[in-house]
C-alpha cells in the first residue's frame, strides 16, 4: 500500500480530533502507519451486563475503529462497509484490550482489513475483518507537508 | 423453534435486569417472542463524529443486543460466536433506529439469526447475521410458570 | 429495484449462454426476476466425499451462481465482491437443491443479495449472503426491445 | 494447538483416500501440518465462463478444501460450519492456485481458520475465514504410532 508514515498520522490526527465517539469511550491510539493501526480501550461498568462480561458490541466498537484508522491512513476518505468479527472469549471489566488493525489488500477503491483484539496477556479475544471503500479525496490537504 | 412467549418474555425480562450496557445506550426492548426481538435505540452525541455520523460500532450494538434476546428466546443459555454486518447507509444523530431480529435456523446448539437495522421512515441501515451458541442451561428456572 | 423482467430475462439468458461452468454442473436456472433468481443442482458422484456428503464448496457454488443471476438481472455488468456461507444440514448424493437469491439492498454500485439453499423438501442446506458490485455497462444492449 | 506432523499427515491422508471431490477437480495436498495445509489447483475449462474467468465457487471449494485439511489435522472429525470469502482478482484458465491455510484459533469444540488463495506469482486471489464445528472423535486410530 502507498503513502508515508507522515501523511498516515495527519489524517489520524484530523479524525481524532473531531472523533467523539472514540474519545467517549476513552480509547487510546497507540500507533499508526501506513495501512496500520493500533487502539485501545478499557472496559469500563457502562460497556458490561450484570455477569461482569464486555458487551460484545464494544469489543467490536475498538475493532471498528483501530480499521477506520488504517483504512483512512493512505490519506482519501474511506468508509466501513461491512465487517466480520469472530468472538474467542469473553472481555471482563478493568480488562486492557488492545487491538491491531493491517491491510490485508487495498485496491483504488476496496480494501481488506484484518483487527486481532487482543487482552493485555496478549490472549485473543475477538478477530475482526472488515471490507472498506473509499468515497472520497483526502482528509488533510497538506499532508506531505506536514 | 420450539419455546413459548411467555418464556421468551421471562428470560428477556431476567436478561434485561442485568444488563447495564443496553441500558446505558438508551435502548428500549420494544418487543420480544419465540426467536423474534425488537431494540430501539437513538443515535446520541457520544456516538457520532464530527460529521454527525452515527460511529457504526453502536449499529453493531444495537443490532448485536437484538440478537441476544432472540436467541436467548428459548431460554437457555446463549451467546453470540460471530456476526457480519453490512453498512448501508449512514445513521445520523438523534435518528432512532430500530433494530428487528429473527430467527433463521436454530439447531440444538448452533444457531443463525437475521437482524435488520431500520430508521424511523422504515429505510435500511445495516443488515445483521449472527451465528450463536447455546452454552447453558435456563436464565430462568420457573419460566414456564412465570 | 428498477429494472423489467423482461430485460432481467435477457441478461440471464446471455450469461448462461457462456456459461460454461454452471453448465458443466448440471445446474438449471428455474426462474428469474428483477434482483431474483432460483437455481437447481443435483448432487453428483464428482461433488461427494467417501460418506457421500456433498463438498461445501459445491453448495456455495450453486448458491454463488443464483447470486449472479440476481445481481446482474439490472442489466449491468455486476461481479462478486465476496460472500458468506453458514453451513446447516449436510446435503447427499443424488438430492436436488435449489437455491433462491434475492436482493436485500442494491445501491448504485453495490448490492446485498440473500440466498437460501433447501433440498427438495424444502428444508434448509445452507444461507448465503453476497456482496456484488457492479463494474460495467449493459450485458445485453437492446435488451428493453429483446 | 496441539498435536504432532505425523498425526496430521495421518489423518490427512485418510481423508484423501475417501475425497473423491477434491481428487475429481485435480487439487494437489501439497503440505500438511499441526493446524496447517496447503492445496494447489489449476483452473480448468469446466471452472470457467466465456470470458475465461474462473466461477468464485471453484475458488471458494479450494480455499474450503485447504480449510478442512488443517482444522482436521488434530485428527478429530472435524466440518465446516461456515466461511467468508472476499474476492481480490479474478482467477484465469490455466492459472496455478495455491491455497494455504492455518489456524487462528481452535478451541475444544469450535475453530476459526484463514486462508490465503494466491496464484503462481503469490498475487492474492482471494482471502477466506472458516469457522469449523468438531463433531466427531478420531480420523485414524492409531495415528501417533502411524
Amino acid at each position: 500500500m502507498d503513502g508515508s508514515v507522515e501523511t498516515a498520522e495527519a489524517a489520524a490526527a484530523a479524525m481524532w480530533q473531531a472523533d467523539r465517539a472514540c474519545q467517549a469511550l476513552g480509547m487510546e491510539l497507540l500507533s499508526i502507519g501506513v495501512g496500520v493501526s493500533e487502539m485501545a480501550m478499557t472496559v469500563q461498568e457502562s460497556m458490561v451486563n450484570g455477569h461482569g462480561i464486555c458487551h460484545g458490541g464494544y469489543i467490536f466498537t475498538l475493532a471498528d475503529s483501530a480499521f477506520a484508522y488504517a483504512c483512512n491512513s493512505r490519506n482519501l476518505v474511506t468508509v466501513a462497509a461491512g465487517a466480520r468479527i469472530d468472538f474467542i472469549r469473553p472481555a471482563r471489566l478493568d480488562e486492557r484490550l488492545i487491538a491491531s488493525a493491517s491491510v490485508v489488500h487495498q485496491g483504488e477503491r476496496s480494501g481488506l482489513y484484518d483487527v486481532a483484539v487482543n487482552d493485555a496477556s496478549g490472549h485473543c479475544v475477538a478477530r475482526f475483518r472488515g471490507n472498506s471503500v473509499t468515497v472520497g479525496g483526502p482528509l488533510v490537504e497538506d499532508a506531505t507537508h506536514a
